[in-house]
């Protein structure tokens, strides 16, 4: 994938001192109180009255990537996008990332420069310092880490584990789309491997190809609920699917969930192609990982400030702990969720 | 290597989540600042009025470790230990780590507990809190990427670029141990491979294994400064040798260097040893990688309360840019230091 790209400087050309030169030169900092990024033994971050913030997600090709579909300046966009996706889900606000990447010699300093054109891009768009990381070599794939710091004021933090009965509980945006714009992407790289002479058909397709390669962490939500001056109880990132992050949230909460089926937000094209794909759309966005969509909940008195947010869906309520984790459908049927969302070892596995 | 464990326990039969809730299970926490651990989005960190410092390293499998002779307990050891050095090296304090792995499905769950006791270990011994990570899968081999954060009153910060022309240059410990302890490695391997029923012979150098194996950072330094008040003008450990961390160290302060050949601190095992290999015991010391010594410069006016300190050695000066990095034999000739060191790219490469 990387002949096109014209140029080829080999990595051992100009090693690991030259590498982190050269990826140093594009970092801008948007905060005063990053004293110090990339260039010392450690970065040196002003500690404000507020708490810090840690998170990190490791992304190992062949397993979370298949670098044959996967654009490396999407990749390093989602990288970032991931982490993020974290801090906001602990009503923070992330200010710096730090970046390793392993990286075996079939990658040219062109390709290294792609995956860093992206990660300064969601860098640039989420106004996030990148402040250090580590360069190294790998025998084989592409591994990269992130680990993002943020800040939030002590009392306005949101674990996940603080969801009482009663509480509504609500997502963002929509679900199962990111996993079905995978599916796509597999199926026309079979499509491909077995004929190459037919191209693979993405048209039509933009939205669920977007929220795969290039998602957005929502940012936009937390703005929201703080303007709204709406504190959830209980919040989780919607990364393993939405069944997995209901599990997470009403286990450590003690408590059990009912959502209704039909609440739950599914994009018409997500519907479209999962029935092309003979699946439920509704198992996509219970099991479908990569969404990067906050599920939360609220105290009871606050729904109305919850229903005047944008892209906010109240899905379902919080039960006690002996009613389980249900789904009701149409007709009124009780479903047991299962936790068996999108899990890297499953994958690995199947 | 995991064969004579015993026990073997797939991964895929337990998860991600419930590798997680073991590897959970098995974690104290030290630091009453670490408001939460494992088991959120993020860790939530208390902050002080001082400064954070954040550091991260990634050790991938082929490169920086081969398991055939790397116990994965020591490895578990070695990846938090070089992630601490990195903030001694800012005369800070480490108070957490999170820990990210990429395992493949050739490793049991028997394996990655091993990995993570050295951890544990090493979190122990240097009072650091494990407070989050993430564990996925590899295609092959196995990855390990440490985030250390730290704490520094602002003022006590040692970066690496504020060394001044006449300051002492000082180094902690001896150098070049670990690289021979890789040579050794390295050698009895290959007697292995060629002929099994040779027994690795590795009697009498348990020093320079354990430097290799199972490295120090220097804790013990940054208290005996901070009890002599002495603060470094600039400091960096030595991770890719000696003549790499001055290059870096000057480059940085904008000076040149000169220091004596005859002071470079090398253990008698150390210099035993290279003469075995036909090496120099000095390029070891300059160009071998993973000490995690100490570099600093001092005031001159510090010269008696360093001479008081154990275990640092006063090497030579910093001198102006124009006069280079420079070495003086012990027949007085100077010998232009390059910065040539152990870097994971070459290492590839050759």
């Amino acid at each position: 994938m990387f002949e096109n790209a014209g140029q080829r400087t080999e990595l051992s050309s100009i090693g690991e001192f030259g590498l982190i030169e050269i990826i140093s030169r594009s970092v801008k900092l948007y905060h005063p109180e990053t004293l110090k990024g990339i260039g010392d033994d450690a970065a040196v971050i002003l500690n404000s009255e507020e708490v810090t913030l840690i998170t990190t997600d490791m992304l190992t090709e062949g397993i979370h990537f298949d670098l044959s579909y996967t654009p490396l300046k999407h990749l390093g966009y989602k990288a970032i996008i991931c982490n993020l996706s974290d801090i906001y889900a602990m009503n923070g606000t992330p200010k710096q990332v730090v970046v390793s990447i392993a990286v075996s010699n079939r990658f040219s300093l062109e390709a290294v420069e792609e995956l860093y054109a992206g990660i300064n891009l969601a860098c640039n768009h989420y106004k996030v310092d990148l402040a250090g990381g580590d360069t190294t070599s790998s025998v084989s794939g592409l591994v990269i880490s992130v680990t993002a710091i943020g800040t939030a004021a002590k009392n306005q933090v949101v674990y996940r584990n603080f969801a009482n009965e009663n509480d509504l509980i609500c997502v963002t945006g929509d679900l199962g789309a990111a996993f079905l714009g995978l599916q796509l992407l597999s199926r026309e790289k079979k499509i491909f491997q077995e004929n190459p002479s037919i191209q693979p058909d993405l048209s039509g397709y933009d939205y669920l190809l977007e929220r795969q390669l290039k998602p957005e962490a929502r940012k936009d939500i937390i703005d929201q609920l703080m303007q709204a001056g709406i504190k959830p109880t209980a919040m989780i990132d919607i990364s393993d699917g939405l069944a997995s992050e209901l599990f997470h949230l009403c286990t450590q909460s003690g408590t059990g969930c009912r959502i209704l089926e039909n609440r739950i937000p599914i994009d018409v094209k997500t519907a479209g192609l999962a029935e092309e794909f003979n699946m439920h759309p509704v198992t996509c966005a219970l099991n479908g990982g990569e969404d990067y969509e906050l599920l939360f909940t609220i105290s009871p008195a606050d729904l109305e400030k919850v229903k005047a947010l944008k892209d906010v869906s109240v899905i379902g309520h919080i039960t006690r702990k002996e009613e389980g984790l249900k789904m009701e459908d149409p007709s009124g049927h009780q479903i047991q969720l299962k936790a068996q969302g999108w899990d890297a070892f499953f994958r690995e596995n199947k």
